[in-house]
């Protein structure tokens, strides 16, 4: 098969080195240029030593001669919020097709993103109305038609992730009351990204576990909107993130009430449906072991259910890598989608043990 | 002061190490004898070498002349279920109090503790009735004037602390719906003991977060006995344990709904009027930060209210050092209490950072 | 191609982990049969959760006939010392090749496994004497020949991987006098497989670095065996073991004295030559960065050679990740060599980061 | 017995947290004032929550009138390099005694300490030369009486505190060759200090050992310089320093040539010897454990005696934990020393366990 070349921007935080990594490997996406602000002129293993001869590409400046001469029929924006909305139209005027980390394209209405951007204190008016308009939520289990044809995606939250694929079934199958969910979610620190920060010091984060943004973690719009979807009413959840000392990996316990009448045999009947053709959803009861360890590396999502009925509680389990399904993962699926490709090309690898 | 002898029994375990080290610097209370089932006959520094010239005691058999002659005035049990309900009225024969870690004191009526026993499966027939029944459950903070009196004390549950102290005032005051509490609770792996397991195997915890125990896990019972004191009603909540790469310290979420007209003001004003006079528990707004490394070797329990008025959720999370707070620092200030000294005898430091 | 079949005795240690993970995208070489003492009559997925769908194969028993049915071209012995020459006659009886991760084809000559035995308290007298007179050294970079031709390799322990690498240019080139060699080599905890033990009881592990074996470890012998023959000359060595807080690789630290005359310049000019054609070494200066990081998930060594010409002293140090190019790494750049394969087959990845 | 005022610069550090919780517990020193450059004005406690009601002083700024009435008996500069010798000559003419952490008062001569400042890339000029020339180097195990009398301690560097204490009894016996010394020393990222940097960042730190200023560390030369005194001679040493993922812990392999006619027993009997009587050095043979974290949170240092006589080699293994005997704890041993206390006090205890 032909290749298809890739202009990765923001090529040397974790989120471009998840997607260089993952490419390596695919039989028909290709690097074709490397874009960050830091290390221009170098190449990428100057930065990132691990990469020495598989991927010494030179980074190029983001408006430089040889950014906008790519011939990379695709940019990926592995950049934080703000760069997507400015770099877009050019990418789609240069013909190109758009996948974007950040929550620039999670909302393709104007009105949902300005209060996703009030939220994070950002300008409230996006910069590329009509791309938004145009974007589909890259999330592939929920989104595969919009995706495979949409300009832009906006590839989901890493904490979104993971509590919507563990809410998904019960929430469409009304298995759980709307009112009253709650999201308790712990993230390995590296969903922080590269940059060093005295919460994320060697000795500051050993024997270290928090809450923070108790008053409002960002992630919490997408995943109100997608349940929403899914239930035909307004939803609103409690979001608790949490950071422990580990890497990798997201665990998101997820609560609600169960409706009257509904126990854990329904919603785990309910849950082995909803999934049964998914390659990457694996669904699990709530006597068999699962770790975020059963995922580091790979872009599986392992949910286990495990409603407690003495106090008629929904309650499920929902494990990722934030790297992989919780970014690369999930953005190279959707490039597989928006290309028409296998979704699992590239994908099919369990990880690495221990 | 006239110094206290402790008879400490299981004194090579993490609980009973944890005793050593506060009874090293505390004024009055004096190790007496030291008992174990494992190095018999060795100082426990030839098994803690950590521990030589501090504590050399050479560790004696449970039933052993030695054990049986010591001069201590109290007993600490610091071992699993089932053993202070046999050396209990041994202990209280030789005219000695009892502290004990495990489950056999923590419920004072038989038929509470035939359905603990039953859920981890253990006989239901209490070995010591009589003194089941004049036992006190050995949360300070709540049963002071009991544990004053009691011959025997039962140190609660380490997830327990962390849950009911993080739960109390909204109880006791009516600030959180008693109906649909969830406790998601995070343990570093010393909440399992020192005996190596495959799970808690080095290179298996790495980059390891995972829930267990999903069935139900024994600390629950003691959470609904007092909440449901406090509340005046019968309290059930959904428990979920969970461990995280970290040796000491416990994060505990605690969610449930807010009555209408009750806000985070309500809540934030009864949890400082409730522990105003506490030395060990500091409550903190939702904008501090707070960190399990905050209470790292420390007696003190920090509660953080955050309730979401957004979505109506009372919400408040706990952070205790479960070696300290939630076993052998508790077990001391139990001590303290008992013998009428002063509760934060020899527990008033920060612990070291980092 | 057609593909080549592997049988893998003792699939579900890290070991056989390390090879089922690097066989799943071998484009040649394949998983016919996995052999194991545990978890008979279930797939291997049920043991390592991770590998559920890319790798469900059904454990067989060692002599069990559906192990001794198996129609692989070569058997995989990942399995700890004994267990190889026991099995070796049969499998080779049967047609196929071995390649064996423990030192029982480590030496060729029954005296040198005398003497191996002894130091590590097994039977002196080899149960394979013909086929170890037959075998081969597995360490790729130094005996590629004997390796594709021998019917049965010995792959190196993975701390001699890291010393002999890091020392073979200078030892053969007499940049370092033979005498006073220092291996100074620290590993992280997967070294010791995946057998729980007290000592790396994840809490105990924690902070804890440490040396052991001073009286001598097992894999000096081979070290000293290989430098001598580079060096035409008896060479021994002083061989510190340690162990650091991580899971996964070796950082060895390796000293001598420079014979007069002899400078950095000297030697890292020494090592590039050695190793210009070679495509797992990269030999860097003592001012590059390096770091067992830049090794993890990958088959690389990493050399950086920093003498101190202001003491006179050798200096030299070797990265690997202990797990791929300290074992399965190693082990397939083998099976490569002894079918004819490019060596770098199912090898040239990078890893992932972080 | 009255109380000693101390007056902690730099308070916010590493090295002032250690020094503050030390005096927390001491009987006679007590905080007098805490200065930093940063967080002045606030108590020290809302930068560090865990000292909340243990230690709630308001940081002052450096030359603040508060600073310069403090009514303290001595200046602890637990300060980088250039600090304590601009203050120094302030605080001694104010009357108060000093102790500095840095560099700035090891040399007692300014010859000496023109090599160090131009090996660390400062000025060669010191500013306060009659300071430097009565200052006393404050490894209180060698140099007790110049530490009791001097108005200036120059308080040593952590892996300085482990080789030299490692090596002195062989050094000044002459039980090791000096020429051809190496010490391989290992540290946790806490020694690197609080400020967040790209290699301490969690998720790069993770799995992640390496070597550092292979170059050359700073340490090196008060190594060779107290070792020079020991033996009567210039003695060079090879001096590798390097970072492993743990908190806490130094890790020091020292390596030299035995002498002829040198044993095993015969060093360590010195070793036993040269120690005897020193509360904090322990002594072990070959076979028994040791681990960093035998002297986690304790003022110990524990070197086991470990010589290769197959190879001629002497080798000691030294363990210190880096904050306490490699800091804040050797600080404050000089302090007892300086004030005519008894050496232990305060340092008495084992620390934590796990």
């Amino acid at each position: 098969m032909k290749s298809i070349g890739v202009k990765l921007i923001g090529a040397g935080g974790y989120g471009g080195l998840g997607m260089i990594e993952l490419l390596l490997r695919h039989p028909v996406f290709k690097l074709a240029t490397l874009v960050d602000v830091d290390g221009v002129g170098k190449p990428i293993s100057a930065m990132w030593p691990y990469l020495q001869d598989y991927c010494d590409a030179v980074i190029v400046a983001p408006d430089s001669p040889e950014a906008l001469a790519s011939d990379a029929a695709v940019a990926v924006c592995a950049t934080p919020d703000g760069v997507g909305q400015i770099t877009g139209p050019k990418e789609t005027a240069a013909g190109r097709r758009l996948l974007d980390y950040s929550g620039d394209y999670r909302f393709n209405s104007l009105d949902l993103y300005r209060q996703y951007a009030q939220r994070i204190g950002r300008d409230p008016a996006h910069k590329a109305p009509d791309l938004l308009a145009s974007s589909a939520y890259g999330l592939s289990e929920l989104h595969r038609k919009e995706i495979a044809a949409a300009p832009v995606v906006g590839n989901p939250g890493c904490f979104a992730v993971s509590c919507i694929l563990g809410l998904a079934p019960a929430v469409k199958d009304g298995l759980v009351e709307v009112e009253g969910i709650v999201c308790d979610c712990k993230t390995g620190v590296s969903g922080a990204g590269k940059k060093a920060a005295p919460q994320f010091h060697y000795p500051e984060r050993y024997d270290a576990a928090n809450a923070y943004r108790l008053s409002g973690h960002q992630h919490v719009m997408e995943i109100e909107r997608e349940l929403s979807v899914l239930a035909g009413r307004d939803v609103r959840v409690t979001f608790t993130p949490q950071v422990v000392p580990m890497t990798r990996g997201i665990l998101s316990t997820l609560y609600g009430r169960l409706p009257r009448g509904v126990g854990q045999a329904d919603v785990l009947a309910a849950y082995r449906g909803f999934y049964a053709d998914e390659p990457f959803v694996k669904v699990r009861d709530a006597g068999q072991a699962a770790s975020t360890s059963d995922v580091r590396g790979s872009n599986r999502v392992v949910v286990t259910v495990a409603c407690d009925e003495r106090t008629g509680t929904f309650r499920a389990v929902s494990h990722i890598d934030n790297l992989v399904k919780g970014q690369a993962g999930s953005a190279l699926q959707n490039l597989n989608i928006m290309f028409g490709l296998a979704e699992t090309l590239g994908l099919d690898q369990p990880g690495a043990h221990p």
